[in-house]
């Protein structure tokens, strides 16, 4: 058996159900990896209070020096600000700035080599901006910090309803769906088709098989509605096939997903945030992972957000959060390295 | 115990698994309504054979003169056209000439009185083409010989993912995605919710509550991502509000369908073909139903086609026919005329 691999699993924002899924996550996560924590002390303790769990956080200044076991956390801790005026499930700039910290110290320490990959709690849009920092989130972070420009995410689920996992990759993300129109090409669906198929290898024993979602309704019935799958798609996955890729398509989206919940896909390009995301939250609930391809290294994210709604209450669920941190321990054990 | 409401239901494209799927069904349907075939009674047989299902079919000149039993089926056999060339699997103008006569015969049969309601197996477009008629498929045939102009489908399903049912009405349906966005409009979505409350009234006990969909990601997160959902979606919503209906929205659609399934909504109005049938294949699979609302009669059919890849092979599943028989049933027992 090898070691397990070192992650540091980042709070992301204090006033979000962060603290409180990494406490109540904890036991279930020592068996999958190395865990380090990257956060506030303080914050931590409250996690472990709000998920009835005792636990000792110990302040370390280096990854190498943590020894987690159950009943000892070891928490880096790279905030200085004060953070107790902070309210769960309240917006503020403070938790803005801390999450951005925690994250950055996060990244350099992977990229120092000191820890083998990086799963993020959520943090919070508008607590980011009010800080004055102009990233969206994550992703932005991570590339800019990491001097990345090819990067792209990855949903990922597995669990009941999906026993041999699938992972979708988007073509267009955050924008109205008339902008995500105007996105699309050849260009884009082939990069997205290859970035898929690359992050799919890790994780299935054979070549991965990708299918390619159509746009229009029953995949435009032969030109009847639209034409983007004759203009933009079939030429798209032509030339992927022509790299070696197992790609097929355009299917019609709505036979597509049930052919995968069969297992008749590994992957699946989606065109637009909802034709993706409607369906995978209904397949993977609150077990669906995102992962960062096109990093130096491995990162996983939990798929939901802050949830400032149920924050500070007790009621999180780390379901997420242990699968998160299952899968960066899978990719990381491989020495994956997702890159170009 | 009131009497079995007497439903007729239509072949479809004998090429198609509608022969097959009504043998198949024959004794699941006896229970649940007083069922009668419109069809042709050779491929009923060819039917049976498949089904390995021993039967007699009983040719009929009127409905009233049915006597359906487990082992008799009565049979109206509206075409006198030579149907034996015809190969299973196979397009033709022959077999599409035959299921518009079917339905015809059926329509004017229900219309006359002589039966409380209308469920239709697949026909195939390009079939009805073939024959020369322009009709893209049955709602239209339906409206043209029933002189209704304002007509709408609510798919349905219940099942183990939607123990107390979901009815999906959407704003566009078969015309590109590019399409659908310019045939948005305030008008629109009130007349499809509506159409949707009243189409769910006799199914739900309570008022039903109904749902609108987001068109864009995170509906437009505030604007970010597309206008819509403030300058069509939410007039929409608060008009059908004020004529009483129970309607909340515009909701980020790939949250809506769980917390459907959660049993939060009757309903949903979806913008476009693959928001709502994405979902409704993955919850409702196989059993999902097209209910006709606007019609002078109860009429539902199978959400499937006509499965040409497989049929004449014995493989049809008659699940889809057994679910939309009983929702005829069902409605047609509560003297539903779902009319404006």
């Amino acid at each position: 058996m090898t070691a397990r691999s070192r992650l540091l699993l980042t709070m992301g924002d204090i006033a979000g159900i962060g603290p409180e899924i990494l406490a109540r996550a904890w036991p279930e996560l020592l068996p999958l990896c190395w865990p380090i924590v990257v956060g506030d002390p303080g914050w931590l303790g409250r996690g472990l209070d709000l998920a009835r769990r005792h636990a000792e956080v110990r302040l370390i200044s280096r990854p190498d020096e943590a020894e987690p076991a159950p009943h000892v956390i070891p928490c880096l801790a790279p905030c200085n600000q004060r953070l107790n005026d902070v309210q769960p499930g309240q917006m503020s700039d403070v938790a803005g700035r801390a999450a951005y910290e925690f994250l950055c110290a996060a990244i350099d320490w992977v990229l120092a080599g000191a820890a083998d990959g990086l799963v993020t709690c959520p943090l919070h849009k508008e607590g980011l901006k009010a800080a004055g920092l102009s990233h969206p989130g994550h992703t932005e972070i991570l590339a800019e910090r990491t001097g990345t420009s090819r990067f792209g995410m990855m949903l990922y689920a597995r669990g009941s309803q999906l026993p041999r996992g699938l992972g979708v990759v988007h073509v267009t993300l955050h924008m109205s769906l008339r902008e995500a129109l105007k996105h699309l090409s050849t260009a884009a669906v082939v990069d997205k088709v290859r970035l898929l198929d690359r992050g799919l290898r890790p994780l299935v024993a054979q070549q991965p098989r990708v299918g390619v979602a159509a746009l229009n309704p029953h995949a435009s019935d032969g030109g009847l509605f639209g034409d983007e799958e004759m203009r933009i798609l079939r030429p798209a996955v032509v030339q992927a096939q022509r790299d070696g890729i197992a790609v097929t398509g355009p299917w019609p989206s709505d036979t597509l997903f049930v052919r995968a919940r069969r297992g008749e896909f590994d992957g699946i390009v989606a065109m637009y945030h909802d034709q993706g995301h409607v369906p995978m939250k209904l397949l993977g609930g609150f077990n669906a992972v995102n992962v960062t391809l096109g990093l130096p290294f491995v990162r996983t994210s939990v798929a939901h957000g802050t949830a400032y709604d149920i924050a500070g209450q007790g009621l999180a669920d780390p379901a997420g959060l242990i699968e998160a941190t299952q899968l960066a321990a899978l990719l990381a054990a491989q020495g994956v390295l997702s890159t170009e």
